[in-house]
């Protein structure tokens, strides 16, 4: 089975840095397929990298390799660290964006088969190491020896601390409100909260829950606007405002055929409010 | 033979969507190839996918899988399809996005040999579908199982009706000109009509030919600008406005070494026409 | 070994372009294994696809084919080339995006497996050749049989003047005084300068250096502002303005988890000034 190697960076797409990394990869292990998740993670925005993470994870092959290189700390004494867990094996900073993949792999799996390492064998990387682009450095070649087989243990010395990302976590505020925030904004101006389905679950039966945001822009400018959970875009007509379970499984706000964001001005750091009539 | 699988979205690049398509067919079809084509098909431009489809068809080997993830009707009742054709296999919803591969293929083949089915066998999608993302339940599976040998007549009964997207066609004004509209503005600023080259030969031959078009910024802003049609970008000096026939075979408006949608205030819908002297 | 073609253009990722290459390429030789490198390049800006080759070439394995389209002189007399050199091919117009690896591989390498042809058999083109899309009709199917193992000097007679990128080179004002320019704004704002590892060392020890540069925003603007050469980003506090040389080995000017670009009004073509103490 050809090895695969994910690339989560926030490098953008204009630059060398990610063919840098690709050419790397391919000259430690040639047959290694190379898979662009994204590049356009914003500027050093750990939390978004490790929401991408957390969502692809399950999707991909068991033996597949996810590189992520959002480096804010590059040069600090933030440690360099490989995962591996049922569901693939993941390099990069111990910054915060393996987190939720680790949180997850420890809560489902035996400890077992979920480990950590810190990256210490300079064997694995490149002959010089810069102080500004591990990603070239140290983390594209460990990723390359692990597509090439070189296990985990070998990489150095077991790690147990996993840095979490700072994430806004949904408040309950009465037994029947939960006040969550906006966490993203999706290509298509979709505002995805942090109320997962299984939250709504605990709430109430989904036709008895309402969502609460302020309207930010336009004529509804400064109002609340409640609406009922829909189960798709098509079920309202063009232009409206709508609010749903996205297909990652948390609660957005989106316009049908339109930018929600730009719409009713709402942005990430929003609240959300969900109430059971 | 390796499988292809080309990706057209319009998902951008910025979130996990196209990330969770590609680990969902690379868990179905480890060998697949996966070819980024776009994903920055303008939110739910139904007509800018199908130009892109119907341009790259022919450039790729006939075994190719085209998967196309362009759906605002995603939930509602417009079907998921596959189509198979001498020049390659198309999978995603039956919204218009492969209106003109089918007409041209109709045109071209013998219909034993062009045909279409409605996905309506859930073994080959994802074990749950989700009302929101059929690129990755529905569409995605799909072109997975075909890369892996599965035939099209296995994912359902066959289909007649294909969609159409709705595109502005010329209009003969009189024997001698032609009225077409700006479709496309490329990522040079080439303004791209939809008269074709077809239609400029019935005019007449090139050199008896002029293109006539609004300006709308700058000095010349609200007159009209007549411009023979040129072989090449490089046939003016730098900055020079001109017209020519563009690699795609439709007439443009073009400014070499400049962004001519911006210089002349030109968008998409705006009128050209073509007269013979 | 499966063959390796990168792709660098100007082409952006909205139209199909960048697909028809991919297509062309892939029914040619269906085994090549195509790399994105960047479609970002700014339009018609050859220098800067030139820095993109000269820093990637050195990462990939020796046998990757280097497919390079900018191409503003597309249709006119400028040639289509191929060189090869023990760190890869390289296909694309003759206007100077391979300026600096030929000069960097005839500075390293003898004389015999450096070579250079200008691209004159049709048999390697696609049967019809356009006056507008050389990357479709002439260098991609050329970088395709390269890459199914035709020979350099079948494409082509030898070929002695490669054109060079015209560049900004520093200048020594004094002894003791560097002037450089930004080449480059990275997509994290970096502004990255034209004063390389090497002049510096010529210049001095690191710790006697100082690099000063003009604000132009922001409380500061108008004044100069002087920075000691740091080791990395981490080295100072967050949103604090600083010097160092960057993963490429060039000066460059940054701000910690910031954009310098945008908080100090650098943009391409400001003086850099390294002096010693």
């Amino acid at each position: 089975m050809l090895p695969i190697i994910t690339l989560t960076t926030d490098f953008g797409t204009h630059d060398s840095y990610v063919g840098v990394m690709k050419g790397v990869m391919l000259s430690i292990c040639p047959q290694a397929r190379l898979i662009d998740i994204t590049h356009e993670i914003a500027p050093q925005n750990i939390a978004a990298a490790a929401r991408v993470l957390e969502q692809i994870g399950p999707y991909f092959p068991p033996h597949t390799i996810h590189l992520v290189v959002v480096d804010p700390g590059v040069g600090s004494e933030r440690q360099p660290i490989a995962l591996a867990t049922p569901q693939g094996q993941y390099v990069g900073p111990n910054n915060g964006v393996f987190g939720q993949v680790w949180q997850a792999a420890q809560a489902r799996w035996s400890p077992t088969v979920v480990q950590a390492v810190v990256l210490t064998e300079p064997r694995y990387w490149m002959p010089e190491v810069s102080a500004t682009f591990h990603g070239r450095d140290i983390f594209a070649p460990v990723a390359a020896h692990l597509a090439g087989g070189t296990a985990l243990e070998a990489l150095g010395p077991p790690l147990t601390t996993i840095q979490q990302a700072l994430l806004a976590e949904p408040v309950w505020e009465t037994p029947d409100r939960l006040c969550g925030k906006i966490v993203a904004i999706d290509h298509f101006g979709n505002c995805i909260s942090n109320i997962s389905t299984a939250l709504l679950k605990q709430l109430g039966p989904r036709p008895t829950l309402t969502a609460t945001f302020a309207v930010r822009t336009g004529e509804a400018a400064g109002h609340m606007l409640s609406l009922a959970l829909r189960r798709t875009y098509a079920d309202v007509p063009s232009g409206t405002i709508l609010s749903l379970v996205g297909s990652n499984g948390y609660l957005e706000l989106a316009v049908r055929d339109g930018n929600a964001s730009q719409i009713c001005g709402v942005t990430i750091g929003d609240e959300v409010r969900v109430q059971r009539l």
